[in-house]
C-alpha cells in the first residue's frame, strides 16, 4: 500500500485497494426477496480498507448511492484517473480514518458493478435475467449486506454512513438490525421517498423504455439503450444540482462559442453541453436495468411503512443506535424538512440524535464533496463511538 | 354568443370563439427573424373577445406559455370538453372583463396550433419544414404578434398580459414598443432563462431527438416520435408543480393498488401515473419539433443581453409601461427572487411597478389557477389602466 500513499496529493490515500467477491446466498439456498421471489446465487462485490481490530468494534460499513460501487476509496491501479467515489471522506488521516477504522463498502444487489444484478446470468436459463430479476428493495439491499458483514467477522457495526440512497440504507440497517449498529449517519436522506423524488425517478425510467434498443431489458446480446439511459441520467444530474448551482457553475454562459448557435440540436450553453456529456459517460459505466431496479428499489422505500405502520416515530422506536444525521440547505431532492421529520420522530424515542444543516450551494450532490464541517463532524461522530464503544466492550467483559 | 353564456356554469363564459388567421408576412415579403434567416409566409392564428371601443385603448394581448395556443378562452363548440386555457381569467366580469376589454390572443409563431411553425408547409418545397425551420426567439414572436395587432387596428395595447413564456413576450413587448404598450402583467416569469430552466428544456429536447421516429425532425410522413415527446411532458410536468403541491396531490399514494406491484414496468404510484398520463395527452396534441422550437426560444431570452448589454436596467431604460409582476411562493422554474430582480431593474428606472409573491402550494403552474388575490389584483389594475388610458386620451385631443 505504501508505495501509493506517497503519490497521493494529500498523502493520506487508502492507496491500492481490491474488489473482492462473496456470496451470501447459493443457487440451492437463495434469498427470499420482499417480493417473495427466490434470489440465487447472490453474489456481493466488495472492498475493505484498514484492519478490522481485535474487538471487532471498529467496522464502519459505507453505503452508496444510486449508481456508485463497492470502490468508496483508493486506488485499483496506479494509473487510475480516479479515487474511489468517497476519497475525500475515507483514508489515513481522513473523517473515517483508515488507520483507525475498518471500512467494508459492497455493491448494492440489483448493480451492475460486481454484484447480482440483472445483468448477471440466471443460472436456471445461462442467460441474463433482464427483466425476471426480481423486483428489490433497500430492505434487500441490507439483508445480503448483513450476510457480508457477518462474514467479515463483524457482529456489530461500529457505524453505517452512507448519503442519498445510501442513508436510506444507513436507516433501514439502524432499525432492522437495531443489535448490530452502534451509531448511523444518513446524509442528505429521507425516510419515505416523496412524490417529488418518485416523479424524477419515473420520468428516467420512462426514458430508457422508451428506448427501443431497451426491448423489454433485452439487450445484452445486443445494443444497449444509451440514449435513453443518457436522458435519464441527465435528468438525475438536474436533480443532484440546485438552482445557485447551476448559477454559479454555468449561469447562461455560452460553450465555445461567442454567439447564439440558431442551430436547433446543437448545445449552445455550458450547462448543455455539461448534461450530455454526463449521460454520455454514464452510459459507458452503468447497466440501465440496473437503473430501472435501483431507483424502484429507492421510490419503495418508505422506512415509516415498512416498519412503524405508517408512523415514522413507531418505526424508530425500534432502533438503538446513536445518530448523526445532516442535510444540505440546498438539496431540493431530499429537503431539510425531510431530516428534521426523522429526527424528530428520533427524538420522540428518546435516541441520542446530533443534527445539522449544512449551508451548501451544491444541492444535493453536496454529501460527496469536500466540507470541512461535515468531516469534522462525521470525524468526532466515530471518534465518540469508538471511545464508547471500548468503554461498553471494556464492561462486557 | 348569448346561447352559450346561459350553459357557462358560472354565467361569465365569453361563450362561442373563432379562430381566425391572419398573413403578417407574405412570402415574397418575408419576416427576417433574428437569426438572420427569412420566413415566408408567416400566419397568425389568432382569437378574440370582446370589443375594440371607439378610441381603440382597451386592446389587452394575452400570450400564451410554452403548450398554449390562441384559444384562451370561451368555446369553439357547444359540446367542448373545455374552455380556453385561461378561462378563469378572461370573460364578462371577469378579471380580464371581455365587457370592457378586447382581448387577443395568437400562438406563437413556431407553434402547432395554427401559427406558422414547424410542421408548416415550406412553399419552396411543398413539404413540411422540418428542421429546416428557422430557429425563433421571444423577439421574433413578439415582432409577428405587432403585425397582427396593428392589423386589428390596436395602435396602443391597454396591456400585455401572460405568464412563464408568455411573462417573458410581455416583457419583450413593454421593452421593443415602448410605445404600443400601456402596461405590462408578466406573471410567473424571468428576465432570462436559467440554467436550471435551460437544463430541463435541453433534457426534454433530448428526449426527443433520442426517440428514433424523430428522424432528425422528418417524421411528418410517418410514425412521430410520441415516445420521446411525452417524457419531455413528463419532465417539464414535473416542473410546473412544485414538492409541496406533488405531497399534497399524490405524496405516496397507490394507483388502483393497495401494495407494491414489485412489476418493473408498473406504475405502482398514483404520481407516476399522473406523469404517464399527461405524457400520452400531450402527444396527441403537440408537434415534436415544435415543442423543440419553442422551448429553445425559451431558452434563448435574455432581455438583459438582447436590449441592454446584459443589464436589465439598461434593458428596463426603454420601457416606458405601468407593470404589475407577480411570482408564486412555490415556483421553482422561474423563482421569486428572479422577478424581485427585474422589479428592482425597473424600479431603478422610475417606473411604475407592483410586485407581489403570492403564496401558493401548485408551483410554477400557480398563475393558470384560480387564485383570487391574482384576480382581483390583475382586475384592479387594468382597471386603473382603462381610467389612466381614457384621461391620457382626453388630454391628447
Amino acid at each position: 500500500m505504501s508505495e501509493y500513499i506517497e503519490h497521493s496529493p494529500s498523502g493520506t490515500s487508502v492507496g491500492r485497494v481490491e474488489k473482492r467477491f462473496f456470496t451470501v446466498a447459493e443457487a440451492d439456498s437463495p434469498l427470499t426477496v420482499e417480493s417473495g421471489r427466490a434470489l440465487g446465487p447472490v453474489v456481493l462485490a466488495y472492498e475493505t480498507c484498514g484492519q478490522l481490530n481485535e474487538r471487532a468494534d471498529n467496522a464502519v460499513l459505507v453505503l452508496h448511492a444510486l449508481t456508485g460501487d463497492s470502490h468508496a476509496a483508493g486506488y485499483y491501479e496506479p494509473g487510475d484517473a480516479k479515487p474511489g467515489w468517497w476519497d475525500i471522506m475515507i483514508g489515513p488521516g481522513k473523517p473515517i480514518d483508515t488507520d483507525r477504522y475498518y471500512v467494508i463498502c459492497s455493491n448494492v444487489i440489483g448493480g451492475c458493478m460486481g454484484s447480482t444484478g440483472p445483468s448477471s446470468l440466471d443460472p436456471a436459463t445461462g442467460q441474463p435475467y433482464g427483466l425476471t430479476f426480481p423486483v428489490i428493495t433497500i430492505g434487500d439491499m441490507v439483508r445480503a449486506q448483513k450476510r457480508l458483514v457477518e462474514h467479515l467477522g463483524v457482529t456489530k457495526l461500529l457505524s453505517v454512513v452512507g448519503g442519498s440512497m445510501g442513508g436510506m440504507q444507513a436507516l433501514e440497517w439502524s432499525v432492522r438490525y437495531p443489535d448490530m449498529v452502534r451509531t448511523a449517519v444518513p446524509l442528505a436522506t429521507t425516510t419515505k421517498h416523496s412524490a417529488l423524488a418518485i416523479a424524477f425517478n419515473e420520468v428516467a425510467r420512462q426514458a430508457i423504455m422508451a428506448d427501443p434498443n431497451w426491448n423489454g431489458g433485452n439487450y445484452y446480446d445486443g445494443v444497449p439503450p444509451a440514449h435513453g439511459l443518457a436522458v435519464g441520467r441527465m435528468i438525475g444530474h438536474i436533480t443532484y444540482l440546485s438552482d445557485e448551482a447551476m448559477r454559479q457553475k454555468f449561469d447562461r454562459r455560452l460553450q465555445d462559442r461567442c454567439e447564439n448557435s440558431f442551430v436547433l440540436e446543437e448545445p449552445d450553453f455550458q450547462v448543455e453541453s455539461y448534461l450530455r456529456y454526463q449521460g454520455q459517460k454514464f452510459v459507458d459505466r452503468f447497466d440501465a436495468n440496473s437503473f430501472l431496479y435501483i431507483t424502484k428499489a429507492a421510490d419503495y422505500f418508505n422506512l415509516e411503512a415498512s416498519h412503524g405502520c405508517g408512523s415514522a416515530v413507531a418505526a424508530f422506536a425500534k432502533a438503538k443506535c446513536r445518530y448523526l444525521v445532516a442535510s444540505f440547505s440546498s438539496d431540493w431532492l431530499y429537503p431539510t424538512y425531510q431530516s428534521r421529520a426523522m429526527v424528530q420522530a428520533m427524538k420522540k424515542n428518546g435516541l441520542d440524535v446530533s443534527f445539522v444543516e449544512l449551508e451548501a450551494k451544491w444541492g444535493h450532490d453536496a454529501f460527496l464533496l469536500p466540507n470541512a464541517r461535515l468531516s469534522g463532524m462525521i470525524a468526532r461522530f466515530l471518534d465518540r463511538a469508538l471511545v464508547d464503544a471500548a468503554k461498553e466492550d471494556a464492561r462486557a467483559l
